[in-house]
C-alpha cells in the first residue's frame, strides 16, 4: 500500500466545526459567521466567548448572567497560589506556570466525575478555567516583581479585572477596550495547532482540564504562540540598533536572518487580524508616547512587501507581527505575550472540545514505519 | 473543493516512525525490528528505553551507564511532593496529580532554555522525566494512604524501585519482572491518541514537559488508557455477582452492555501484548493465590470468541484485557493502572517527541466550515 505522509498534516481536513471559518486568499475570518472586524469593534471578549460556546449572540440578560457567572469564578485556591508562589521562586516561565495551574484547577472542580459528554458540565468546566486563566497569569506576574497577588474585581469586565490585578491600578478605557479587542482577535482560528492538541485530547474523552492543558502546552512553542514576543524582541534589537528600521532588515536580510511575524499556513494575503492591531497600535501611539514601536513595525512591513516582495513569496505580516506593538504600548511585559494569546484562545480550546465530544471519534492516525524489520535478538553479553 | 473528512484520522498516515511497527492481520507488534515477545522475555524495560530513544541494543557498559543516570534522576523536588500532598488532600485521581507534577518538573531542569531541536538535551528532559514518574506515582499513592512518601532506592530497577516506594517493602523477583515485562509491552504503540497529542505538542517545538503532559492528559481519557481499569472493575463485579462469567456475560450482553477489553482500531486479531499477558496472569495465579482473575477473563474471552462470534467482527481481546488481572495479582489499586500504563508510555512518548523534532514541521489541519456564513451584526439592545 502506498503511504502518502501528510506532513504537518497540511490541508488534510479533521473535523468538522461551526466556529471559525478563515478564506485565506482575501484576508477573512468569522466566528460564526460574523466578521472578526465587526466582532472586533463591536464586541466584548465575553461577548464572543458566548457566541462560540452557546452557538448564537446574547441577549443583554443573557450577556449579564454569563458575565456575572465568569466574575464569580475567578478566585483561585490557596494551593493553586502557592505552587505559583514556588514556580516563581525557581524562575519557571509564564506559559509553563500557566501549564501547571490550569493542571491543577481539575482538584477543584465541584463536578470530577462528571460524563466528559455531558455538554453543559463540560461548558461549566471551560468556563471556570477561562475565568481562572487571568488571575493566574497576573498573580504570577505580581509574584515574579516581588508583590502580592491581587484579589480578582469582579465588577470589573474580563480585559479590566485583568490589567488591574497585573498592575494594582484599574484601567483606563482606552487600555481595557484594546486588550478586549485583542482577546477577541485571538479568540479562536480553526484547527491551528493548540486547538488541535486540545481536541486530540479530548477525542479520548479526557476532561476539559487534560484538554485546556495541552492547548497551552502547544501555545507555548515558539512555532505557535511564541512569535509575537519574538516579533517584540526583533523591534527592540532595531530600537537598540539606532539604525532606520528600513536599513536594520536589509541587514537582517543580508545576514539570512528570518523576520519574525510573516507569513501564516492558512493565509496568502495579510491576516485580517494584523490589519486590525495594525491600525489599534497606530492609534495607541497617539496616547502612550510609545508610537515609535508602531513605527517600526509599519516601515520594516511596508519595506518587505513593497520593496522585497515578500507578499508574492506568501509571506505577509500575521496576527503576530502587530499584536506585540499593543501590548507594550499598554506596559504589559514582553513575555507575557504569549500568556495573553493563551488568555484568549483558551476559549476556543473549550468550544473546540466542546464540538469535539458532542460528535466524538477517537484520534489515532498512523505512522509510516521506515525502521528495521526483523531485527534478530542478541543476548546482551554477545553484544 | 470536495472535503473528504478524516474522522478519528483513521488510516491517515502523518508521520514516519523507526519506533513501532504493528501488523494488525497477524497480531505483529516491533520496537525497532524487535518482536514484542522477544522484548517482553529478554529485555530490562530500561533496555527497551536505550532501544527506542538511542536506535540500538546497548552493549553492557551501555546499558549500566544508562539505568545508573536513570536511577540517579528520581528525586522530586520538595515543592512537587508539597503540591501532591495538597491534591492528595482534595482528592484528586491519580492521572490528574501526574499531569499536574509532570508539568511542574520542568521547573526544576537544568537546561531549561535549552533548544528544543537539541536532541541531546531533548533526551536528557525525556530521561529525567521518565525516571520521575514512578517517585511521583508511589508517593502521590502513599499521600492518599495517609502513609509517608518514600525516598528512591537507586540500587533497585525502575520496575523493582516502582514497587519498593508503593509497598515499602523490597518485592520478590517475579513481582518485580511481571511489572518490569508490562512496562516493556507498553512502552511504545506508534501513533496511538497519547503520543500523537505529544507530537503535536512537539511539532510547535513547545519543550518535552509540555509534550509528555500533553501526553498523560490524553492517556488518561476512558477511550485509552482508562480501558484496563474499565476490565478490572467488571471482572470484580463479576466476582460480586456470584455467577458463572459465562453466565454474566450472556446476561451483560442481552442489557447491551459493552464488554471492555475488545477490540482495537489497529488489530484484527488478537493483540500480541494481550496474548503475553495471559499467560503471565496465569502463572501469576498459581503464585499470588488470585488465579480467580485470570480465569473470570479467560473463561469470558473463550465465551465471547467461540460463542459470540466476536473475532468475526474484528473484536478481539486488546492489551488491556488482561493487564488488570495482572496489576491486580500484584496487589496495585485498580486506579493505578492507568498511571502504571503512562509510566511505561512515557517512554513512547520522549522517543516519537524526539522523532517529530529532528524533521519538524507544525501539525496544522483544516476543520470543514459547517457554520453560518456572513452572519448580520445585530446590536446588543436589538436583539
Amino acid at each position: 500500500m502506498a503511504e502518502d505522509v501528510k506532513e504537518g498534516l497540511e490541508g488534510v481536513v479533521v473535523a468538522e466545526s461551526e466556529l471559525s471559518y478563515i478564506d485565506g486568499d482575501i484576508g477573512k475570518l468569522v466566528y460564526r459567521g460574523y466578521a472578526i472586524e465587526e466582532l472586533a469593534e463591536d464586541a466584548t471578549y465575553e461577548e464572543v466567548l458566548y457566541l462560540l460556546w452557546h452557538g448564537s449572540l446574547p441577549t443583554a440578560g443573557e450577556l449579564d448572567n454569563f458575565t456575572a457567572a465568569m466574575a464569580e469564578e475567578r478566585d483561585i485556591d490557596d494551593y493553586v497560589l502557592e505552587s505559583l508562589t514556588e514556580l516563581a521562586a525557581v524562575d519557571e516561565t509564564p506559559m509553563a506556570a500557566l501549564r501547571t495551574a490550569v493542571s491543577m484547577l481539575s482538584a477543584g472542580d465541584e463536578e470530577p466525575g462528571a460524563d466528559p459528554q455531558d455538554q453543559a458540565a463540560a461548558l461549566r468546566k471551560g468556563r471556570r478555567i477561562t475565568a481562572k486563566v487571568p488571575t493566574i497569569l497576573a498573580a504570577y506576574q505580581r509574584l515574579r516583581d516581588g508583590e502580592e497577588p491581587l484579589e480578582p474585581r469582579p465588577a470589573l469586565s474580563h480585559s479590566g479585572n485583568f490589567l488591574y490585578m497585573l498592575t494594582g491600578e484599574e484601567p483606563d478605557e482606552v487600555a481595557e477596550e484594546t486588550l478586549d479587542m485583542a482577546l477577541t482577535l485571538h479568540a479562536d482560528h480553526g484547527l491551528n495547532a493548540s486547538t488541535f492538541t486540545s481536541i486530540v485530547i479530548a477525542s479520548t474523552l479526557s476532561d476539559m482540564y487534560a484538554a485546556v492543558t495541552g492547548g497551552v502546552g502547544a501555545l507555548s512553542g515558539p512555532l505557535h504562540g511564541g512569535a509575537n514576543q519574538d516579533v517584540m524582541e526583533t523591534l527592540i534589537e532595531v530600537d537598540r540598533s539606532e539604525k532606520d528600521p528600513v536599513e536594520w532588515a536589509q541587514d537582517a536580510l543580508e545576514e539570512g536572518r528570518k523576520i519574525p511575524g510573516f507569513g501564516h499556513r492558512v493565509y496568502n494575503v495579510k491576516d485580517p487580524r494584523a490589519v486590525i492591531l495594525e491600525e489599534k497600535s497606530r492609534d495607541l501611539g497617539d496616547v502612550s508616547g510609545e508610537g515609535k514601536w508602531y513605527e517600526y513595525a509599519n516601515k520594516i512591513e511596508n519595506y518587505l512587501i513593497e520593496e522585497e516582495g515578500f507578499d508574492e513569496k506568501g509571506l505577509a505580516p500575521n496576527v503576530d507581527f502587530y499584536s506585540g506593538t499593543v501590548y507594550y504600548q499598554l506596559g504589559i511585559p514582553v513575555d507575557m505575550f504569549t500568556p495573553i494569546f493563551a488568555m484568549s484562545r483558551v476559549g476556543g480550546w473549550v468550544a473546540h472540545v466542546l464540538e469535539q465530544t458532542e460528535d466524538n471519534r477517537i484520534m489515532r492516525p498512523r505512522a509510516k514505519y521506515t525502521g528495521e524489520q526483523d531485527a534478530e535478538w542478541v543476548p546482551i553479553d554477545e553484544r
